[in-house]
């Protein structure tokens, strides 16, 4: 084994989820226990944390409230959206972050998030090393969209795909109680991959769920859409639709951008919201349904009362598993998971080259989509379900969760 | 004992809730028990059945799927908002209805809904004394809202409240993990009674929730609104507003309305929605600041896998007293429930005049808003509090809620 000693620290980026900080807490657990880790120090707000010399002493957080983050939602040392110029082009960030480096003798990186905080990660990686400065840094991956190539699922999906679906599962009982009918159309989160989305069907699999699932990757009908949803009404009296918010036509064009102009985040992304409400209000104009359209919002990914005890037990995993790989020798790569053939479900972790995962995007494979393009299939089924199993045992204080509450105190450099 | 002999009608009403199912168990398995009640029958669509002469036959649902009745959320045998006339101008409904009774001997009816229920409960009820017929009716009490008159608190709304709470702390948690400071505004249901936004102030005490709260209660004054959203934003970088759907200013005029036309129901309600769209749009006019505008929607009075296990607990009783009143000779009534004096959460149930509570609303007292008008006094914590507590013991199969799959088989008039 190729021992090096030195700090370790860790980061958080991007959207959070439900599961983000089940994933710190394997990482900051695991780093606190190895004898070459010699401080664990978390960033504030990731990488701008390092930039701005901001972190914090994780050996002054209480053990037990720390533990409380395997079930606490949301970036707990905070996120942020921040993105790496290329070295090339303006090297000033990364003579920066190597400065912060060599002050805190960090030699062990790791960075939680999803595609545009790898790159973040592969970036950092690939400039120390160019630098010749030693250091071990890997990937651990979040993102509810589980959009990230090199693994068979992400942390994060799996407990926002059992809220979705138990969400969907609620509101077609609550949509069905009238004999006037109803068509309600539900929002459902994911710019270019449909993965949350298609999540509705394991609710319409066990008869509860959306009739009707429209997923970015394949074009946007409206024409179409309008005739399934009229006949799905006349049918059964009702419909539940749900759709993710990054659909679009066979031009390219946003289904949102039907209604209304879009923003741009810093990332070049269009800033979605709006479809549903677009689409509900065409079933109101062309055939005078009482519709209601729900956006499911931040809820996805963060309520972490409805997270899958499966995801969090991964995202722990995780966080372990880069910690481990780092001590062993390994860096520049992410962890993934690999799903074992046979007929129990289980994944074991693997590296993976950082830079397969940055800036790449999984959509639901094509062949998963039913041939009427409105539904799922039984692949995809048998895919996502393993991922929901479990109810959390997030621990309830006065009715309500009882979350972490960190210290987060700043952390000074070592003399 | 005033005993009487024939059938029971169990019917639901109104918008659904987390527990009126189990309202309903505590009434079907109740009367299922009682030897003087000869069969039991479920409306389909609440009166609309009646009138229609849709029941069902109860007897016919295997028992361990009715049970399952406790932790399904929605109007199980469906609901309706049909507006009874008063029978001084037309009685036409009224004697089909009489009709119908006679049909099956239905000499115990029991209808499960709120005000605009209980009014029509207690408008049957008046009209069959006027007729002779002799028939027990009780209603039994349902509602998210909590603005019925007569009880401490209604079934419906400690669920609501435990799911709002517990939303708001989790967007509390995702809200603020970037550095760069974001507005989001939570609109919750209540067009007249701020029970259901007050309800966010349970997470504010545990330090994770909103830092303003806005209850149709008070004048919703927009200038002071806004500067209150500034302040806030430039104390701690970030804002979560929790506004009532029914926000109004001192003229009368819906927030709501500010932005948009609104439409109106059978019951002369105005349809809300819109208010918190609006406040989000004037802080991003305004002061450019980030912002997001979420609606909990039809969650709030469905998301039955984030009950409170105390209003499930209540629920079940409030339909259980309702036959042991009935069956004991009392009629004309709603179930109510009177909190014990002491240090113990405790509750009995009680008979309320139904005229009491048709048509009356509840509404938060003024004395438990806060002096400045933005959140809720420890009066509000102390009352609220005890409802939320326990989690439901809801079954999960698959890694989705089993909720009850009723065969509502169509009943037959009795030979």
């Amino acid at each position: 084994m190729n021992q090096l000693k030195g700090a370790c620290l860790f980061g958080q980026s991007g959207g959070p989820t439900s599961v983000i900080n089940a994933s710190a807490l394997g990482v900051l657990e695991t780093a606190l226990g190895q004898e070459c880790v010699t401080q664990v120090y978390g960033c504030a707000h990731g990488v701008k944390g390092i930039l701005e010399d901001n972190l914090y002493d994780v050996r002054q957080e209480d053990p037990a409230e720390l533990a409380l983050l395997r079930y606490t939602p949301s970036s707990a040392l905070g996120s942020c959206r921040y993105k790496l110029k290329d070295s090339g082009q303006d090297d000033a960030d990364y003579k920066r972050i190597l400065e912060i480096f060599q002050k805190y003798d960090i030699r062990y990186f790791f960075y939680n998030g999803g595609n545009d905080s790898m790159d973040t990660c592969n970036k950092i990686s690939k400039y120390l090393m160019s630098q010749n400065y030693e250091c071990r840094i890997i990937g651990v991956p979040k993102t509810i969209d589980n959009d990230l190539a090199g693994t068979d699922h992400c942390p994060g999906f799996g407990s926002a795909a059992k809220y979705i679906a138990t969400s969907c599962m609620e509101i077609y009982h609550d949509a069905n109680v009238y004999d006037t009918g109803t068509v309600v159309i539900v929002e459902i989160m994911g710019r270019n991959a449909g993965w949350l989305t298609a999540a509705g069907a394991l609710a319409s699999f066990q008869g509860a769920g959306p009739d009707l699932i429209y997923l970015p990757e394949r074009p946007f009908d409206l024409e179409q859409s309008m005739a399934q949803i009229q006949q799905i009404y006349q049918r059964r009296g009702n419909c539940l639709v749900a759709l993710s918010e990054g659909i679009l036509d066979a031009s390219g064009k946003f289904i949102a951008e039907y209604g209304q102009d879009v923003a741009t985040d810093a990332f070049g992304h269009k800033q979605m919201g709006g479809a549903g409400a677009f689409v509900a209000n065409e079933v109101k104009r062309r055939f005078g349904y009482k519709v209601r359209s729900i956006e499911l919002s931040l809820l996805q990914r963060c309520a972490a009362h409805c997270a899958s005890q499966t995801d969090i037990d991964e995202a722990y995993l995780a966080g372990k598993t880069a910690v481990d790989l780092a001590v062993s020798g390994v860096t520049d790569k992410m962890v993934g998971f690999e799903r074992q053939p046979g007929p129990v479900y289980s994944v074991v972790p693997k590296a993976v080259d950082l830079a397969v995962t940055a800036n790449t995007e999984k959509k639901v494979p094509l062949e998963w989509i039913s041939s009427d393009g409105v539904g799922l299939t039984q692949d995809f089924i048998d895919y996502a379900l393993p991922l929901i199993q479990g109810e959390t045992q997030l621990p309830f204080a006065n009715g309500l969760p009882r979350f972490a509450q960190l210290k987060k105190i700043k952390a000074s450099a070592p003399k």
